[in-house]
Parts: C-alpha cells; structure tokens; sequence
C-alpha cells in the first residue's frame, strides 16, 4: 500500500497545528488561538468554582464546559490527521508513534480528564490544573522568537547555577529546622498547640523565614521572643542568597549573550 | 493676514512654560515652581480626605482648591498664547493642533475635572489621581538632566528585559493560580468563606507569595499548612526572579554605558 | 608667649584620641576602648529602659550613667589638653577653634545631655539616640582600614546611582499614593475606620507595599480584595527595582575598583 | 613490633569512609549511604517530636533509634579500624591522634548524646541538632565534586565582601534600635505591654523590618503610626542592601572564573 500525498489542507493545518513544524518565528495564528481558547477555559473554570457566580447559570457552565471539550477533542484529532503532511509521524503507524510520545499523551489524558470532569460532575479544579499544563506544553514549544530566547535565558541562568541555588535551598531548610527545634523547645511547654512538637513549630518557622507572618501562631515569652528575633534576621540571608546568585547569573548569561552574539544563545544551549 | 512677530514676553514664557523649548538641562524655574504648587495640591487633596482635618475649616479647602483651579487654568491658557513663540504651532490652527496633542488633551481634561470637582462637590479623590497625572507628565518632559538620563537608564533596563519580566510574571501567575487551586481542594471544605472557591483562595494565595500574610485567613488542617507551607517557599523563587532579571538589566545598561559613554545613553534610546 | 613643646603624654594621647592623627590603619587601641565602652553604654540605655530590669537595682543603673557620664566628659578634656601636639589647634585660640568643629560640638552636646539626663531625670531614651550618634561619629573618622574601604565602596555606589534611586523612592511614593487613593475610594464606606481617608489608607499602602502586612486592616469587600491584590502584587516591583539598581551599582563599582586597583579606590572618592 | 600491612577490606572501607581518602569526585556509595540514613534519622527525629505519630508506636521509635545508635556507633569503629590502611593514622597512637581530631570528636559526643538520648529518654531534639551537625559535617567533606565547587564560590562571593555585609548588618542594627526607641517614645505610654521599653519596642521593630510583620504589636497612635511607616519603608533597604552585595559579589567570583578557568577556582581559596 502506497502513502497518497498529504492534502492542501493536510499541509496547511500541520503547520499551523503543530509548533514544530511551524516556519516562522513565535506561535502560528491557530496555536495562537488556540492558547487563548485554553487561558479562557482556565477563567471559566476559576469562575466556575465560585457558587455564586456558578449558580447564576449552572447550564452556562455545562455548556462553556461541553464546547471546551469538543474544541480540544477536534483539534487533537485534526493534529493527528493532518500528520499525512509529516515526514516522521505519516501512515496508521506513525499517528500510533506519535500518539505515544510524552506532549501527545499529556494531550489525550487532559482531554479524557475534561470529559470525565464534564459527564461525572468532578471539581472543576482538575479542568483548572489540567488547562494550566496544557499551556505550559504549548509555550514550551515556541521557537525562534523572542519569548523563546527569554525561555531559553532563564533557563540557562537557573541551571548553570542549579548547584548553588540547591545549596541555598539546603541551606534555608537547615535553618528552618533548627528554628523549629529552638523554638520547640523554647515555646512548646508554654503553647503546646502551636509549639507542641518539631512539624508544628515548622508552620511558624515557615511563616517567618519566608517573611510571610500570618500572624496566627508567635512566640510569647521573652526568650521565645528572642530566639525567634533572631531567626526573623537570617530570613534576609535567606532572601538574599538566591536572589543574588540569580543576579549573577542573568548577569554572566547576558554578558556571554552580548560576546558570543545572540546566535550563539539560540544555538549551545 | 501676517503672523507678527512674538514679544519678548511671549518668547519668555514659551521657554519658560514649554520644557521641550528649554534650553538649559531639567526644568525651567517657572516649571519648578508649577511642579512644587501641583505637589502642594496633592498633599492638600489627602489632607483634605481625612475629615479630622477637613472639618477644622472647610471654608479653607474651597478657597485652597478654587485657587488651584484657577492657578492651573492660567497656566494652561499663557502656556497657549505663549505659543506665538514657537515655530510650530503659531497662529490659531497652530494653537488648535497644539490643544489636540496628547498631553494638552490630559491637562484639560485634568482643569475640566478639578472645575467640576470643585463644583459639584465630587470626592477629593479625583483631584488626588488628575494631580498625580500631572506631575508624571511634567516629570516625563525633563530632558538633558541627571534625572532624564536615570529615567532614561530605567526604562531602558526594563524595556530590554521585557520578555524575561513578563515570563517571570507568567510565572508567577501560575504559581498562584496552582497555589489557590491546591488550597481551595484541601481547605475548601473546612473553611468555604476563605477558601470555598478558587478566586476566594486567590486572596490567600497572592496575600502568602507577595510574602504580605495579613493573616486574616489561613488553613488550619495539617495537609492545609503542608500544602500552603511549600507555597509558602515559592514565594522567595517569585521575588528573586524578577530582582535577578532586575539586577543583571541594570548592569548590562551601566556597562554599556561605560563603554560607550554618557553620550551614546542618550542618543539611542 | 611661646608654646611649650608637648609633653610624651599629650604626643601619645593625642595619636590615640584622635583619629586623624592615628598613623596605623582602623582605630587606635584608645578609641577601640572608647567604642566598646559607648556600645555597653548603648546596651545599658536599652536594658535600663525596661521597668523589669531597672527596677532589680535603681541605684546600679543610676552609677552606671554616672560612670558614662564621667567617663565621657574625660575623654573630651584629655582629648582638648592633648591637642598641645597638634600642629593645627595648639595654644588656647586652637582649642577653642578645634571646640567649634561640627564633630566637637556634637561630642559637647552629648555630654550635655548625658549630665542632664543623669540629674533631671529624663528618659534614658535620649542617652541611646546620643551615644548611638557617637558611635556613628566614631566609625566614620575610621581610616585606611577594611572598614573604611568598606564604607567608602558603599557610599560610593549608593552616591553614583542616587538618581535611580530616589526615582524608584518616587516610584514607591507614587503607588503608595494611588493604592491608597483606591482603596479609600472602594472601602472608604464599608471601613470608615480604616479607609475613611486617603491618609488612613496609607498606612494600609505602607503596611502592604513594603509586604509588613501587620492585618490590622485589610479589605473585605470583593471589590477592594481585588485591588487590593493588584497593589500587593506590584510589591515586588517596588522591592525588586531599588534592589537591581543597587546590586548594578555594588557590581559596577566593584569592577572599577578590579580595573584601577584598591589605592584608587581610596583617593577619588 | 612491625606493623601489618593493611587488609583488602581495610583498604576498601577507608577509601569508602574517609572522604578524604575517596578517589574520585563527591563521596563515596557508602558515605551517600551515610548520609541518607542520617537524614532519614532526622525525619525520624522531626516525626517522634509530634505525639500524634509518637504515641502511634512509641516501641517502633524506640527501636528506630536504638538502630540509629548501634548504626553510627558501628560506623565509627569501623572508621577507626580502617585506618590502618592510612599513612597517617595507622597504629594505635595514629588512631588515638585521629580521634582527637575536630571532626572526630564531633562524631564521638554525637554519638554519646545519642545513647544518652536512648537511655535517659532526653527530648528528641538533641536527636535532631546532632543529626543535622553530622550532614554539615559530611557536606563540608565533600570534594572535587560541583557540590565542592558551588560551596567554595558561594563561601568566597560571602567572605570577599564580609566587611560590607557586615557593615549592612550594623547599619540594619542601628535602624532597628532607633525605630524601637522612636516607637517606645511615641507608642509606650499607649501601649505598655507592646511598647513600654526599648527591648519590648525591639520585638515590633524586628517583626516589622524584617517584613514579617505578626500582627501581634502595632502602634495605634497617629504619631506612631506616621514613625511606624517610615521605619516599614526603611525595611526596603534593609533587605536591599545585602542582597545587593551578594549579588555583585557572586557576579565578581563569577567573572574570575571565566577569566581563570575552573581550575584556579578549586586551588586559590
């Protein structure tokens, strides 16, 4: 059996439907749509698990819900139709090949998790964090425009100091858990609730080192004042160290970018 | 009908009041002296909210304000005959298009709304806002000084980082939208006024990784505080990002600057 | 009248007093003492404050102010008799125009309100403020020492870019402003307590913006949560420009200093 | 008495346990193996602190740390005996000279407090800080590995500029006890409790700028909220400040090791 040659329209829609085989810079305008299709579902879907706004029109929602899952059903079936125009993935057996890679499967389980969502009434959340991955699959895939190059930048600042910024990390946790421990010790007796043991003097421990301070649980006696006194000052190492290592390390990427020419930034990643 | 010739006068306040026609570096005296009588307004108009001290002499707003009015109005209308200056826009079709550019447009509408504030007795507020308005546009038309220059910098560092900037918000964005989503499945059910539907767990979610923590809500379950403490930890990520990105644009800028002197900074914006 | 040569002891308490005539780097072995003892003066004011402290021992607390105040007067007299080896303020005119300096006559006063403080009663408040102002007068007359280079780079960058930095000051002040302005405006009704004016929504702005967050106040209603939001979120950009701009400078001047080595870094200040 | 020539065991063991005596890069299977377990020692330590997992199965805690016991007691007598395949430390006065060393010392007391622990039944969390003193120790061991590297640059970025963090720190000190004296001054007759000395002011001021902000303290007072405010926005530069010269400094290491190589980064320290 001989592979007939892809359709117009074939051609036309693999290279508008998947980012790879897309010519020019950036997303192409059906991607384009297609993405801002998703960030709608994702305001549908965040409005939706308000009740009040939900049950101002809960047939609304069925329906918004119902069209997202037809639009991703027939753009994944059109993608894999109009592989007839790929050189990689054509005939039953490259469609079955492509179906199997990582970004397809990804694909088919969002679009099974809506439906299953739409018809057994699941929390809409799942649609929320399944849309959220499916915008970070198709953003991943941009290529050659400016918003890759950034991509790309940050990337490369964070992994070629992954080292440091672990160590940092390491360093925070080694923090965190000895401020839980003196204060443990320090305020257990006195509050048992918030104090009694290393896990729950961790939520306060979080709480401060992060500078969030929600203010539900603080020490109250002057040594456990003190002690947690000094752990709120090291939360500025704890801000500053990966912060500054981050800054050096855009730093040393723009400053490789600007000798080597961004060229070379697109290419040796 | 022959234009004449501007008057000396005219010639001095159209250097004067027009900062494009300025020939010395920053602003004109007269400008100073307007941006000094604008900010003067704004502290007026926030003391004037407060009612403790609007009510020790309400007489004493009205004039204050009425003569804010009536300074702006003035300057407006000289800054308009002064015109007869200027190359550009002499004569009355000159004056009209000069009325129609951008920034004359804003003053107006600002003057129309300080009359009508002053008037119909509309919340200060208004006054606060177009005050604002105006100090930014005056500040914006600076030119040849160490403040141009900074802005300049500024903008400069920003623009050029505009990718990796909007990525690191994008970023954030989800991680918040991830965050509330989390905290709405673990919490919802034990606390629905705070975290009974994904934008009610918004509030929480940017109150904890903008590190603010009013602490008003906050979960109480244990799988709550575990989930809330790792975003909790992400927060430090979400600032060190956009600081990083900050720090190395700023550097980069100032190198260049270096290399190609002060001049070069302020040609090719 | 001809000046009598100084005596061994004026030549030795003059090189150890004053800063200026120290030929060794840092601070003379005197003026460390000096130091150490102003910083237990500073712990003393701290502690006495504290009813539960001053209440053990009135009388201890009462010689130990007595003790400073005697030690301090000392130093200046000995500090005044040994300017006998100075070149520049020997003889009664020169130690009269060496009184008159502005870092003398600050050392007056502080005595002064030292003595006063110890006979009227005052609060010892105003001793922590004094000696805390001695200690700073101390450490800026250090010399050629780490310290000093220290103080000097930092000074340095945060001079060089002083113009970026009261921008993003005047950044800050501007979305303080609008955010309170906001807030007043949405929840000025519902919270007359804590919004009913654009000076009582500041201390909301302020306590947000610099991510404080104390929850003492905080919208309600979902209007103003969503504002609210919004200004949290600019947060970041309000910590993250002033910190780029000063890890720019840090960064810029430290590579100056590589280029032109450490001693030019000590002259062209 | 000749010494023995060491076994294959011997030999194996004291490359496997001495991390100096370990060929290649990072540490050796056994001492990940070490480590592991000592972390999995610190979950249990963290874990038996809480009573509602302990009082699960206090039998199985008791046996997990008798297990730990035995386990770091076999390790180090195993250490010690392996030293016979050391130039160093063989014999009996070499192993003597080697557990008088630092390190070995530190294993030998943590070991002790262990058993203490077990028997005595002490809080758990001496379990914990002597656990996490043992990872730090092994972590500092490591060699030639990224790890090495990464810890080594980020001790340099801290140590070449410590004179300027600590100057940072002083300056943060100094605001900190300035704000607590301005608030105790304002905001101490108001507020006894919460402001009525300096060292209860310091509690506020610390909460406050380290942005933490509890909640628990705030002033009340106009006066003291205008002081408050201006102490929140000093916070900025606060945190500012060194994670400004972190961030130079790690640029600063950075660009010395593109122009050096890696390799004068491992030797120049």
């Amino acid at each position: 059996m001989t592979t007939k040659p892809p359709s117009r329209l074939q051609s036309y829609l693999h290279r508008q439907l998947d980012p790879s085989a897309w010519p020019g810079a950036g997303l192409s305008t059906l991607n384009k749509c297609v993405l801002i299709i998703i960030c709608l579902g994702i305001v549908a879907a965040v409005a939706e698990s308000e009740p009040a706004i939900r049950d101002l029109s809960p047939v609304f929602f069925l329906y918004l819900n119902a069209a997202f899952c037809i639009l991703f059903t027939v753009e994944y079936v059109v993608r894999l139709w109009s592989l007839g125009a790929s050189q990689r993935y054509r005939g039953v057996t490259g469609r079955i090949r492509f179906a199997l890679t990582l970004p397809s499967i990804v694909d088919l389980l969002v679009i099974i998790g809506l439906w299953l969502d739409l018809f057994l009434g699941l929390q809409s959340l799942y649609g929320t964090l399944l849309r959220l991955l499916r915008v970070l699959r198709i953003l991943t895939l941009t290529r050659n425009s400016n918003w890759a190059i950034a991509i790309r930048l940050m990337r490369r600042a964070i992994l070629s100091r992954r080292f440091e910024l672990t160590l940092s990390v390491a360093f925070a946790a080694a923090i965190l858990l000895l401020s839980a421990t003196v204060l443990f010790v320090v305020e257990g007796d006195g509050q048992p609730d918030a104090f009694g043991s290393i896990p729950r003097a961790l939520w306060w421990a979080i709480a401060t080192l992060t500078t969030v301070g929600y203010g539900d649980v603080y020490p109250v006696s002057v040594i456990g004042k003190i002690c947690a006194g000094v752990s709120a000052l090291t939360s500025i190492a704890i801000v500053a160290l990966p912060t500054g290592i981050m800054a050096a390390s855009f730093s040393d990427v723009l400053q490789e970018l600007r000798h080597t020419g961004p060229k070379a930034a697109k290419s040796n990643d």
